[in-house]
This record gives C-alpha cells, structure tokens and sequence, in this order.
C-alpha cells in the first residue's frame, strides 16, 4: 500500500485514481461478436463457447436431471448456510415491497403509482476460478420477490461442459426458471436477443468481466436494459484508534483476494495504525490461497491519513466506494454523513464478507465511482413504476382551466382541446 | 389510421412496429462531436451553438438579470396555472419519498437501505417550435423534493440568444440553481464532462431528439448516468361502446401534433366505434394549428379492432406504451392487468394531457417499448439507495459460521478469515 499523510485536498483525486477500466477499446471487438450472434443465432454461440470456454455445446439449457444431479452433491452443511442467508436476503429485500399510495392532488383528480414486476430478467453469474453461488441468490432472490415471471440464468461450462453444482443447487432453490450453460459475451447476447431455446429478457442482471460489461452496455442502447455499469470491485475503510487492525487487514484482503485489480483503500486519523495494518497484511498473505492475486491489488492501494474526520468524510464521498467499512467509535454519526457508497459496514463487527454472503443486503454494488448515481440491486431493480390517474367530471372542472392555459402557452392545442372538448359535454349535460 | 379487425396474434407485432428510432446511425456523428467538446472546451460548445442554434453566444450561463426580466414577461393567469401544476406535482412526488426501515436478519445482524440524494444533476429542456415550460417542472420538481445540491439546466437560446421567459420563471420558481444556455449534443457533452462554467453532473434527464438522445446513451457508457431511453411520443387508447369518439380523437390528436414520427394506437372491441373516431379526427384536426404534423403522424397509426377484452389486453401488454387511456367502463378491473405502460389514464375525463401538465404525474416517460422495463421519471430517479448494516458480537456469532462455509465453499479465504477472526477474538475475550 502507497501511504499518504495529511495530502493536499488537490491531490486526492490522482491519489485515488482507479485502475483503468475502460470499456471503450473493446467495443468495437465485443460488438462484432454480437452482431454475429444476432445474425448467425445458435451457431455464433457454440462457435465462441468452443473458442472461450474450450467446450463444444450440446443442450444449452441445463436439464432437469442435472439439477437433480447437482442437489445430491452439495455437502448439507453448505445447503443448511445457504437456507440461512437465503432467508436473510428474503427477508431484506421482502422489507422493500412498495406501498401504493393514492393521492388526491386536486379534488377529483387522483393519482398513484403502482409497482409492477419487470416481466422477464436474465441473471449473469460468472464463471472463472471460484463457484459464485451466492451471486445467483442475490440476484434471483429479489427478481422472485418482486414477481417476475421468467427468470433465467446464465452461466459459462467448464471444459467439461458442466456447471458447478452449487450454482445450480441455488438456482433452483430460489426458482430460477430457466438455466443456459452461457458464458461471456454469448451470454450477454443471447439473452438480449433471444437466440434459440435462450428467450429475449428485458433487463440483464450481473457482474463480468471487461467484456461482459460492454456487451452488456453495447445491448443497452437498443435491445434491454442492464442492472448498472460495473468494475472491478473494491473497498474502502474508514478507521480509527477504536479499530482493530487485524479486522481492518483482513477486511482489505477479503477485497484483494477477488482480482489483481481490485482496489483498497484505508482511511484513518490514527498515524500509527497504517504501520499496525501493514504488518498484519503480510502476516494475514501468508496465509492466504490467492495470496498472489491479493498482493497485486495491494500493490495499487493506498492507505491515508487525514487528521480531520469531515475530511476523511469528504474524501470518502468523493471516491464513492462500492464497499465501506467504517471502524470509528462514533460510526453512527460518521454514516449519516456518508452521500456516496454503495454497501456500509458499521463497527468493528461488520466485515464486509456478511454482506457478500449472508447479513441480507445485496452484494451486486455499483463501482469505479458509479455509486454517485447508481443503487446496488435491490428490489427496485426488478419493479417497473408505472403511475395512474383518474379524474371525475369534478376533477377536470377544477383542473381543466389549469392545463388549457398551459397547453395554449405551449403552442399545443390538440393538448388543449382534449380538455376543453370534455369541460364543454359537462356544461351540456348540466 | 391504418384499420384492422381481429388480426391474428402472430401479426400483432407486426402491424405495431414503431416508426423508425435508432440512434445507431448517429453515433460516429455525435460521437465525433462529444469528443471535440472534450478536447476543446467552450470552443466546441460555442461552434455547434453557432451552426445548430445559428446564434454566437455570449455568456453561457443565464444572469440573475435575465431570469428577473423573464419573470416579468409572464402572464399572470399562465403564472397563477404553473403554480396549481407545480403544487399537484409536488404533492405527488412528495408522496414517493421512501421510508428507512431497520431490519434485525439475524438476532444481532441489522440491514437498512437509506434513500440519499443524487448530488448534482442535469436538466435537458429542448427547445424547438414550442416552449416547454412544462419539463422544467416535471424534471426539477422531484429534484428538488430528493434534495440535489445542484439542480442544473440546459436549453438551447434563440436566434437571439435569449431562452423562452417561461422557461427561465418555471426554472426559477422550482428551484432550479443554474441555467445555461445549451442546446442539443452541447449541452449533454457540457454536463457530462463540466465545460467551463457548466458543472459536471451525475446524471442527465429529459427528452431530446434523436441527437440528444444519442448524446445520453454514448455519456452514459463512461461518464454519467441518463434517466433512460427515449424515442418518438406515443398513447394508445383501450376503448369500448361506452367511450365518448369526440374525447378519443382529441386525445389521440394531442399526441399526434407533437410530431410526424409520433404515434397513436387505438384499440377496441366496438366495430362501430373506429369510424366515429375517424370523423371526429377530420373534423377536429380542421382547426388545429398543427394540423400537417398531426395528418403525418396519423398516417403512421393504427385502428384495431379486437372482440375480446382479454386480447386487447394482450395486445396493449405486447406494445408496451409511453402514454394507456383507458375509456372503458370497467377501466378499473382493465387497469389492474396492464404490466407495461408508462402513465396510464382512466375513464372518460382523464384526457393524456392531464397528466403532460398538471394531474400531479411525471411526463417523462419511457417511450420505443422501453417501459417493459423503466420506469418513467420519478422521486427515485433523483436517488440512491445506500445499504447499511450493523452487526453485534452476538450477530457475527449468529451468522458468521454461515458466511465461513460459504465463502471457504466459493473459494474465497480471505473472505472466511474476516469471520474467523473476528470470532476467535470475542471467544478469548469471553
């Protein structure tokens, strides 16, 4: 870790500068491989999926006797730590439902908004070197609350053309209706236009890689909308003398360990707990079976000192982290303070890792500063907001003066006479 | 209108395609403008400015001066109709403001989600042959409830130089804190990169022409979020024997004078009723100022006739429009099956035109088949939701076996050992 003390405000943004991330030099790669696959349909996606996953595609779909298969070789202990996180995310997200409130603003004219579910969602769980079973609760989890009709999931094969059995243990534990052995852009494709057995969706759910988050911007323009922009994952910790710093080392590395271009970041108004955490990084590493990839991400992380907690405050909203540990007595003020995160953690028994798996808070977190204006997935994600309104005779008497004066002001006046038309029937039939 | 009567369902698509939107072809071309804003500043602002709005621009931004004037030149009954819509908008929006609610997962494991403020955000009013006062107040009024820092705004000047008066006292009056002169790709790449004065913002609503829109959707890959995608203005109206021909025309007219690529749609299971509506249409559009937009637009639209209630539901579902009248007498029942609409209007006196100024609704709206899965602009557009989560020594002792299983099962030992830890501690202190 780079450390900084006391930094000049001016500074603060090239000291927080992320790893690059762009999308933009893959697009025109990514978008050739679309475009096949909205031209040459199944054909494109066995042709990529031999090319990246090293496998030649039989069924896409994944069968019901491969689910079955799969129930029988997770371990119980597993199954019984996903029912419990399982019913935590449930509960949570169940917390979300909306209210439909309706609300006279005129006498006689009513509105309200309604929440309906988005009908058809694909979820995105990566493949690659770890089983992300717990992406596929988060994500389908929320989508069942909300009630959508047509879940489906896509995930890469091994080279054997399997899925792991965890995942789809999950998935159909939390009522995925449809699973594709999919990985990567053809995923991304697939679900966006509807290729084969692979139904259209509306909306494309997950996280990627580099180039699964430009298919997934790329199909954005025109085809489906896409949960939110995304990149490497990272933490920030906001730390003082009450903080532990074996915790605090830890909790860096829980975010190391997921990428060598992962990002951490320590934030403290203690001078000598830099020196405390640096040590119990190096002896935490050791340990650790991605200690390699861990050390990496360490390597572009910085660790700051501000002697200021509003100033450790502002340069926490201006980063605007995806993750946020905040390991400070008086958390509870610190947090009301805090206008850019996507996920808090609150004291010095809030690892980041409940949240990841099992506290009930969605782990799918905007990043790379997008927290400024993006949620994590959460209920809404899956509800489409759709307003009502109902006007009486009543109504339209009281307010139809009101909207022809504006409509005439905007030049409209088919919009005008839409209400005049109707305010003239009333006095007739008076 | 173009009519059908009972067309098959495997036509339906079909006969409601939308008028040509795409943004694709635009892309090099605006991109190539984005870009130059980029590299050259102000400079590329005040060129477009001079070729798109044939104007050499003075001051960018609107002087205090300027918005005193406007508020002079307003009538006061347009000024006396602004603040009865404003207020209606208000109070509904004000509606929508969610409620923080704790909720214990797991004894000892607290998770709450906190709505916070999009901090600065962008308006886009375009401007055009009529002065739309209107998405002033439709766009900063919710701003203003979520509490955004900066609420700014770009219109485009007249040959003059000068923003329509109605406008700049609309800005004023909802709490508007900046106002430039900008129109079209300037004003997006402005707000979506900060160009001198202009700040940058963090999201970027309001409608626009196909221009604009393909300005939001290339900022949006790496710089700011959009409210959503745009594309010609559209109603379709559901209506059976007990619908008033007159009203339907009028209000199908009221979307047609917006533009010739607008579209209306007209659904009923009355086969009488399609021919009173094509009278009155001839009749009405007679006296319209904008008449030879409304004629082009009306060319584009379908009549369809379908016997059933369920069909046409079916069909309405299936076309997934911006504005739903529904003039039928059981609009309630029929109105709690409709999944995929922007803003809906019910019964015989809830013209669309209601809710474009003055029912309390938001008239930005999803158009081009996108409310399948957005939501028009509301309260939550100007939001984030923040996860939060507090876990006690008895929390962690509650769920941290949970989190352990999991992650060592997805490979992810540091993740584990955040737990492990943290647990190993509260047992020695015990």
């Amino acid at each position: 870790m780079k450390t900084y003390i006391n930094p000049p405000k001016s500074t603060w943004s090239e000291i927080l500068q992320r790893p690059g991330f762009s999308v933009v030099e893959l697009k025109n790669q990514v978008q050739a491989i679309l475009t096949e696959i909205k031209t040459d349909g199944i054909q494109a996606l066995r042709k990529y999926t031999e090319k990246f996953d090293g496998v030649i595609l039989g069924d896409l779909a994944v069968s019901p006797q491969e689910i079955e298969d799969a129930g029988n070789l997770v371990d119980p202990i597993l199954k019984n730590a996903i029912s419990i996180a399982a019913a935590n995310i449930q509960k949570f997200h169940e917390s979300q439902v909306p209210q439909t409130k309706r609300i006279e603003t005129t006498t006689g004219v009513t509105c309200w908004q309604k929440a309906v579910a988005i009908d058809k969602v694909g979820l995105y769980v990566p493949g690659g070197s770890a089983p992300l079973f717990s992406t596929v609760l988060m994500l389908a989890i929320p989508a069942k609350i909300a009630g959508c009709r047509e879940i489906v999931l896509c995930t890469p094969p091994d080279k054997d053309g399997r899925i792991n059995p965890t995942i789809l243990y999950a998935a159909q534990l939390v009522g995925v209706t449809q699973i594709f052995k999919l990985g990567g852009v053809q995923a991304i494709g697939a679900m966006a236009y509807g290729i084969d057995c692979v139904p259209k969706v509306n909306k494309i759910f997950g996280p990627g890689n580099q180039y699964v988050m430009a298919a997934k911007q790329l199909v954005s323009i025109s085809d489906v909308a896409i949960d939110m922009p995304a990149g490497p994952s990272e933490v920030a910790v906001m730390a003082d003398s009450t903080a532990n710093p074996a915790f605090i080392a830890a909790d860096l590395l829980s975010q190391a360990e997921h990428g060598p271009d992962s990002q951490v970041v320590l934030v403290t108004n203690d001078h000598s707990l830099i020196e405390k955490v640096v040590l119990e990084l190096s002896r935490q590493l050791k340990e650790l079976p991605r200690k390699s990839i861990a050390e990496k991400a360490l390597a572009n992380s910085q660790a700051i000192v501000l002697d200021r907690v509003e100033e450790m405050i502002e340069l926490i909203n201006g980063y605007a982290s995806e993750h946020l540990i905040i390991a400070m007595e008086n958390y509870s003020d610190v947090s009301q303070k805090i206008i850019n995160a996507g996920s808090v953690f609150l004291g010095n028994y809030t690892p980041e890792s409940a949240g990841d798996y099992a506290s009930g808070t969605n782990h799918t977190l905007p990043t790379n500063g997008w927290t400024r204006s993006f949620s994590g997935v959460n209920l809404d994600s899956y509800l489409k907001k759709i307003t009502f309104q109902e006007i009486t005779c009543e109504g339209i008497q009281n307010l139809g003066p009101v909207i022809e004066t504006m409509a005439a002001a905007e030049l409209l006046y088919a919009h005008k006479n839409a209400v005049t038309l109707r305010l003239e029937e009333i006095r007739r039939k008076q």
